[in-house]
């Protein structure tokens, strides 16, 4: 009995505590801990969000982080990661992570990729060698880098494509969640495996998705495939056709969004977690996400403004240095403005979430869009 | 007379509490606090100090930087940070700041320069431009940034030269020293201004050249020059020659040195003043310091190694992290691998430097410097 108990504490789940409208306040439960939802996660490529220690990620506010399976399978590889302790201990972040399958990386960064019934050979962008990615073997490599959430292996197409290639590439991708799901109930319990809605921009296509994986049966639901250049409405589209078909109860994540706005737009529709390079891909090319709107550091009229990025953030990076200084920095390719950058726009992000809760919490969701966006209307010359 | 008191606790000081033989165990005073002697001062070339936040530089210890008047000058320039508050406040460092005189990268970044009785002329190694250095123009520099320590313009010439050739440099940078002294007088008061021995390999010059400065008179005095290539004992007897000629009660710089063992070297014959690159840049280059001497984290060996860089150290990054992992992040040249790196060197200078300081003040330094090479030539494999 006890045992049981414990074995139910330690199983993944979702549970849902407040909502407003379609907007959902809730919590992911993993082996390493709890995460607040609607949650952010930072993406770390290549087992380390770039420039920032893990003590510094967490002080962010952040709960859960993204891996990538398709570098850290390259470089420096599952098998030698999990022989370390898994990919927890090897990066120092004892909190959750989620990984991709490694299936978007392999279509945007490797060369001669072949993509059958099976699985998707290609070249590494590395060194070259031959590499087979199957859906077997992404869940494999996932249990090995001991991920809390693990993704399907999906394959993901360039927009627009033609509706033949749309449902042949939607098709695939059922296939191989329905190969991922029957792979992942033989690796250890308490992990969630979650199935990848594909269908580009085809309502229908996206529905017809969304059901066949809900009838595998997932521990949560990714929407993948966009984010790669579309409008915006045509994203928020998708979700509105997605959202009603998803099971309420299960956590559904946007994969690879957003802006702060792109946000905004998916938790009122109903999603739970993001991940986004653009926190900390746009604060290494000097950009500064704050309540404002963004600022260019690199622009030649901040090299004389003694204002720091936001006096009112709780974040020191943002505080305790002028917009000259990071113009500095960033202009003399220094680290340091990276590092300070990275800081401020993942708090910047991370912020945005806890009030996006409060404000589900307090079923004042909408006034809170509202408000927030009218700031960064206002412009970055109001941040002092 | 109160004004008068407040006058001199805002001067420059020196102050020997301890020696042991020619070892030295003192406190500068400065407009910006008091710093500890023996001193290492990390080197923040381009107004950081690379892959380092201020916070995380003085948790290592670091009582004061340097900072380089050549890079400052060019970009983002003396006066704009003058008119930003200056160096301190910049850079959020609020505590010792040591500047150079632009001398030396001039004569080795710079192209097409020419060096006259008046100065040098040299083109910007960013943008090509002609810009000119005199000695009063580097005092005016070094004013603008608030340096707490400046020194005298000098010209560095590389070793082997003809003993005309030393001569010549020698007296050019005796002249320049007279200059930059007269220069200084007009400056706000509270700061210090060294003088700079040359005189290359010849102790002989060295001795000319120190006498000439102290004649001039200088708030303290440094030994240029060298680290430049030398074999060590050629540095250790150019020490041994300038140091019973130097005031006994002002401090003593020895640039750009060095190795732990130099600065163990260095410290017995008297230098209370160190500063280098060489935990910072070979930190970026996958070098640890350690106890147990340096480790190259570049090496595959490392690559399963779930060992910290040290377990025993104070430094959080030696502690928490795999040789593993620091390897892997190397290898794909990660930010966080120079951030880590650089910390973890830092920390290892800093208590080096502390454990000096505690040795002299015990009288044991020639044992603690027995015993620390002792563990330096165990090896790395001790280290856990």
């Amino acid at each position: 009995m006890l045992a049981s108990l414990a074995s139910m504490s330690a199983m993944f789940a979702f549970h849902i505590h407040k909502t407003d409208k379609a907007a959902r306040l809730g919590e992911l439960i993993t082996l390493h801990g709890p995460v607040d939802t609607p949650a952010f996660m930072p993406v770390g490529t290549q087992a380390t969000v770039k420039a920032m220690r893990p003590t510094d990620l967490r002080a962010s506010g952040t709960g859960i982080i993204l891996a990538n399976t398709y570098h850290l399978m390259l470089r420096p590889g599952a098998e030698r990661i999990a022989k370390l302790g898994g990919l927890h201990r090897f990066i120092n972040w004892p909190h959750p992570i989620l990984t991709d399958s490694g299936g978007f990386q392999v279509m945007s960064l490797s060369r001669l990729r072949e993509i059958g019934e099976t699985g998707v050979t290609f070249r590494s962008h590395l060194d070259g060698a031959t590499v087979v990615l199957t859906p077997e073997r992404a869940v494999e490599i996932q249990a090995l880098l001991g991920a809390d959430v693990s993704m399907q292996l999906d394959e993901c197409i360039k927009l627009p494509a033609t509706p033949h290639e749309l449902q042949r590439s939607m098709r695939l991708s059922l296939v191989w969640a329905e190969r991922s799901r029957r792979a992942f109930e033989t690796e250890p319990p308490g992990r969630a495996l979650f199935g990848i809605v594909q269908g580009g921009d085809d309502p229908r296509l996206r529905v017809d998705s969304s059901l066949a994986l809900v009838d595998i049966g997932f521990d949560g639901y990714a929407i993948g495939g966009l984010a790669v250049g579309e409008p915006q409405h045509v994203m928020l589209a998708m979700i509105d056709a997605v959202a009603p078909v998803l099971p309420h109860a299960c956590p559904r994540y946007l994969m690879g969004v957003g802006t702060p706005d792109d946000i905004l737009g998916a938790v009122a529709r109903g999603i739970d977690m993001f991940d986004c390079v653009m926190p900390t891909r746009n604060g290494r090319h000097g950009v500064a996400f704050t309540r404002f709107g963004t600022i260019n550091l690199k622009n030649a009229r901040h090299a004389e403004d003694p204002r720091p990025v936001d006096a009112d953030s709780t974040c020191l990076a943002a505080r305790d240095y002028s917009r000259a200084y990071l113009h500095h920095l960033i202009k003399a390719n220094e680290i340091l403005g990276a590092m300070l950058l990275t800081e401020i726009n993942l708090h910047y992000y991370q912020a945005l979430m806890r009030q996006i809760r409060a404000a589900i919490a307090h079923r004042q969701f909408s006034d809170f869009c509202q408000s927030t966006r009218d700031n960064w209307a206002r412009g970055e010359s109001a941040a002092l």
